[in-house]
């Protein structure tokens, strides 16, 4: 069942921390990727480029988890489970100009290939902790 | 098939970099944990305690994947995939003792619960990529 993101998981999202995203390849078994993440509201929102393994995966299989580590406190982090709820190239080339100016602080993304489609992936989170640190 | 470690794997896993490993819950969907890790040759090694998720879910199924972020350069990191060679309760005390060592530079784990048992976990690589930055 989807959920809502707590207050401290929209404000890790919202900081420009990596998160490590984990699908799922052919033979069932787990792949984890470094991706720069974004948030709509409490859809955990990301972009990728069409045919590479994540996107694949998530043709094949919905599910996800990630996790987002504080920069500024590796021991302060989200764990999310979800699935994806919807992968579109609309909107997804000035979706990944917006995530280079939040991570990198400049105008538009400086990877961009003519030959690859950008993709937004939306996902719906069904099951949220946040650790913060026992000090 | 196990393979090796190349020289920029080993180095990003002997720093004291963050990994966050992948496991399979029952329902075979992905979960992801940020975790300390450290290596014994070419196997990638790490610490948990028994009866958490990640050792539940890897009693059931052994295939893991973990990548590492350099945190002196994000965009420098691996990606493993792999499966479980070993879990032992043998001289995981003293492991993640070192593991406290190497991340807060420590004599001993100071989370260190008389209530539970460590594990050491130990896991072969079958892929590993290592991605540098593109600059």
């Amino acid at each position: 069942m989807p959920t809502t993101l707590p207050d401290a998981a929209r404000a890790l999202l919202d900081a420009p921390n990596f998160a490590d995203l984990a699908t799922l390849m052919p033979d069932g078994s787990p792949q984890v990727t470094p991706i720069w993440i974004d948030r709509d509201g409490d859809l955990v929102v990301f972009n990728t480029a069409k045919g590479r393994a994540k996107h694949r995966n998530l043709e094949r299989d919905p599910r996800v988890a990630l996790s987002v580590i504080d920069k500024a406190d590796p021991y302060r982090y989200i764990q999310i489970r979800g699935r994806v709820k919807e992968m579109t190239t609309d909107g997804a080339d000035a979706h990944i100009d917006a995530l280079a100016n939040k991570y990198l602080g400049v105008e538009s993304y400086p990877r961009r290939n003519p030959a690859e489609q950008r993709i937004i992936v939306r996902i719906e989170p069904e099951a949220v902790q946040v650790r913060t640190p026992r000090r």
